[in-house]
């Protein structure tokens, strides 16, 4: 076993390394380039002064050509304030940069997003909200991205409420939303209902707490359900949190209906289900727990870059099915596998929010991208770079939509599904011509 | 005179019908790509988690690494409250994004600069000026465009102080910076000197009392400046505007050495140049005014689309020189000769702001693209396809932002001067490539 840490840690340090030397190189992962014909000089009459001015003043009359005439319908705002980027804590809005051009690259790449990253240089709940309602004109949509809890979740909940584009919390729906999806494919291998387990979630951060209302929608009895902390295992007693973790404090009073105290081992005593988001271990969550778990337990141990138990001590401690953060393990729970499917879908069909609905829609499908035939332990969720998961996930989230009647077009799935899978195409082309031709060397 | 006004009515409204068309085939005039090599999925972990949190870390330690390790050093953002777009006035934020959209497409066709359309929805200006300073970790330079006067002098002035980065109204510092070239080229053919003109500017917009400050910078004296607006003559009564329009009132002081009063004609009356950028003529500035200039008047009619008087009526009654905004008459006057080179040189210099010596050197430069012995009164500025003009620019400002020892790196000229020339020249090699290869249809 040492000698797998010790390889792993290894390897785990190769794209480190890597990436010092090659951030400098290219300064930057994203550039900003025309998409519109420029043949000479004489186009610039048509896309600037004096023929653009028929455009505006079509706009202006009809607001809504904004998405015709311009780029609104197919750009969003990736919007930071640096304050928990990654698993490396508050490090501040301009070294959440490199994260934020990441996911705009990940949001072109994969889902044909174009995705602009905007660091904040505030902290303030207040002055993040205010500043993303202004925002709202250029966009079709909110990323938000890397924002500490507790803050995180009223500045989700009223820029939902209060903007007139969709806003999404990929921490929260997108880490659940993935998540969710691999629970459905566990459940199936193990032969088991998602109302009847008992589940288990170590961490009560974004994630978890998303996760936790997600999968009480999708039909997971709350009294069974049993949440953990730094402090121990959540109780109705935890009266301390009321006023500063409102949202976790709600759950407090839903969940474990048996009111255990202690901390992870009690929880895990009899749980069929652990997700874990908490800390980078090993050794957060200790073998013989999870051998006091019922049978054919599922793991979910998600921390990056060191799950909290590594997945072989979790298998030879007896879980059935286990899932890290990590792409060099099986079964990686990764947000990309969500959010380019879903910003793909919610932009098409222009819907005014994503719901809870929407997110669960999300989920079912992108389970349902492992055929029942091809499921195993080992093989709960689709790879990355299945291109088939984005067209049809955008199709999930944008007939859900049109069924919740908060989309501005009626479109069909078929329609959906094709020219997701023809924008997404293009973006790859781009990347692969520009390397072809050395303009990215 | 009829027929050349119908067939100009005609022409000017081809690019209208073009862009009413065009606009919802492109449905946006840009779009963000990825810039670094992306062979398979494996390079994800470079560019995004795990292999980014060391550079995120370094970042940190070491903050001015986000030019190193971001696309920061070159991204700026287009800022606009859509209060005054175009000749258009106060269309609103969304009317004013395909503007901005073409503006980036400038910025990175002429310039190399990727800049990211943002419209704000506000109008307030404390606000707008609270919410570009936290915009800031992810820009390194901001470009205010289309913002309305009076606000637009505080917010610009307060932006220049309070931001770590720089911070350039186009209409302000751009449209002057490109109006002075012209001026000082044109006072070469008559033979005239800065100092000894007598200078009517006609509008006392936003882009004019910039000009003003700008042209009494580069030693026009200021007594022999007269400047009128809608009211009239401005003269040291207009007590009226010292609230309401300071930077107005601060020219009411200094200018107009003899007090004149009246209006348009009267402050034409021996003038050797006139500065029009008011309202869409024609019939604003009249021939019989004209021809009470002094000898060998020069005539700049900037307004759009129809300029203040006709460049034909103009010379018929005895300008010299003759300038307009439009790219149909000769001496078109027009901001992209200025924008791209000067940001392109700000950010490569990474200086902290744009200060009016910088400008000055920029003006001077331009006029300078044009030699001596070419010059003439139908030919005072390069046309905007002269693709030396904005790595020229580059260097005269770099090379000022160095001299008043407010660059981050000392460059050379030629450094200067060859990197804008590679950077400008790939970015329009990837819009021929896109074309070529049907990425852009």
């Amino acid at each position: 076993m040492t000698v797998s840490i010790k390889r792993l840690l290894k390897n785990a340090d190769k794209p480190s390394h890597d990436a010092r030397k090659l951030h400098p190189f290219y300064r930057g992962k994203i550039e900003i380039i025309p998409k519109c014909r420029i043949r000479d000089f004489n186009d610039f009459a048509i896309w600037y002064t004096p023929g653009v001015a028929s455009v505006c003043k079509d706009i202006q009359a009809v607001p809504e050509l904004a998405y015709q005439y311009t780029n609104k319908w197919n750009t969003i705002a990736i919007v930071t304030d640096g304050t928990r980027v990654l698993g490396l804590g508050d490090i501040g809005p301009e070294a959440g940069l490199p994260v934020m051009e990441g996911k705009s690259l990940l949001f072109k790449y994969l889902g044909g997003v174009d995705a602009v990253p905007i660091c904040l240089g505030t902290r303030d709940q207040q002055k993040i909200i205010d500043t993303v309602k202004i925002l709202q004109p250029s966009f079709g949509g909110i990323n938000l991205e890397d924002i500490e809890q507790p803050k995180c979740f009223p500045i989700l909940k009223t820029l939902r409420k209060e903007c007139s584009i969709p806003v999404w919390h990929d921490d929260q729906q997108g880490t659940a939303l993935v998540t969710l999806a691999g629970l459905i494919n566990a459940l199936k291998i193990v032969n088991k209902k998602i109302n009847a387990v008992r589940i288990v979630l170590v961490g009560a951060g974004s994630a978890n707490i998303c996760f936790a209302n997600l999968v009480m929608s999708y039909g997971a009895n709350p009294a069974h359900i049993v949440m953990v902390d730094h402090k121990g295992i959540l109780t109705r007693e935890r009266t301390n949190i009321q006023v500063t973790h409102p949202d976790k404090w709600a759950l407090c009073q839903v969940t474990n209906g048996e009111q255990r105290s202690g901390g992870i081992p009690e929880a895990l005593d009899g749980a069929d289900v652990v997700i874990a988001l908490s800390a980078p271990g090993p050794g957060i969550i200790k073998p013989e727990w999870i051998k006091k778990m019922a049978d054919k337990a599922i793991v979910f141990a998600c921390a990056n870059p060191v799950p909290e138990i590594w997945p072989w001590e979790a298998s030879a401690a007896g879980a059935y099915v286990v899932a890290t953060g990590r792409s060099d393990f099986p079964n990686q729970v990764n947000n990309s596998l969500g959010f380019p499917g879903v910003f793909r879908g919610t932009l098409d069909v222009r819907a005014q929010t994503i719901t809870n609905e929407m997110c669960i829609a999300a989920s079912i499908e992108l389970a349902q991208c492992i055929k029942p035939s091809a499921l195993k332990p080992t093989r709960i969720l689709p790879p990355m770079d299945d291109c088939d998961v984005p067209p049809r996930l955008a199709v999930a989230v944008g007939m859900k939509a049109q069924q919740q009647k908060i989309a501005g077009h009626k479109i069909s799935a078929e329609k959906i599904y094709r020219d997701a899978k023809t924008i997404i195409a293009r973006s790859r082309a781009i990347t692969t011509t520009m390397m072809k031709k050395r303009l990215i060397k």
